[in-house]
């Protein structure tokens, strides 16, 4: 394995969480997982992609959406176990669900009980990203 | 356990990430873990308190450096099971050695073979932090 690759620790199932912002405005579009393979073909492609720990396969970010982020920059924390991506988002939107960003539930402590409150639109009928 | 830790999907150590994100800039300033202990006394006391995996205990965050994470806004990803805060980060150092955000390291690509750069300054010897 390449020096930088293992440098990168990776958990025991060979893992690493990978954030993925928005290069233009900050936001915070998701979180989902890399092994090196997907690092390395981050790098080698200049786009996300992702181990999918549901498919336990290699996630191309965006392959059937067309919801591609095109790399800008990726960096790695004082601990070596999270990857933080600078990304541009095509089509503006990084969820499943059609929003653009995963963190749309916010914790709403205005009514006592505190609850996740969605705070974000839906910006496209799911069924029409899948 | 109340409805809305309930709806965290803890892992099956019982934790989650947790970003932390500047409010005023935007930066990722660190990722750490959270168990549900660890959540309701960060919104109890609004100030960002994780679970130490190392030492295995809550962890104050800023308890012995001063680098509170005042709380301004936790939201919930999509999956349920990533955390993103929104944090007032006092000192303007989240990290323990002594960079503002722990995401100090660039993969720089120019050279060939990508490398590892150091890319923010130390802005306080880690020695005066702790």
């Amino acid at each position: 394995m390449s020096d930088w690759l293992d440098q990168v620790k990776w958990d025991s199932k060979g893992l690493v969480p990978a954030i993925a912002q928005d290069q233009a405005t900050g936001e915070v579009l998701m979180v989902a997982w890399m092994n090196a393979e997907a690092l390395a073909l981050t790098i080698k492609e200049q786009r996300a992609i992702y181990w999918s720990r549901s498919r336990q396969a290699i996630w191309r970010k965006g392959e059937s959406s067309g919801h591609v982020q095109q790399l800008r920059e990726i960096r790695l924390d004082c601990d070596g176990d999270v990857l933080l991506l600078s990304v541009e988002q095509l089509g503006g939107i990084a969820c499943h669900t059609g929003r653009r960003s995963c963190f749309y539930r916010q914790l709403d402590e205005s009514t006592g009980e505190p609850v996740w409150k969605t705070v974000a639109p839906v910006l496209k009928d799911p069924q029409d990203i899948y």
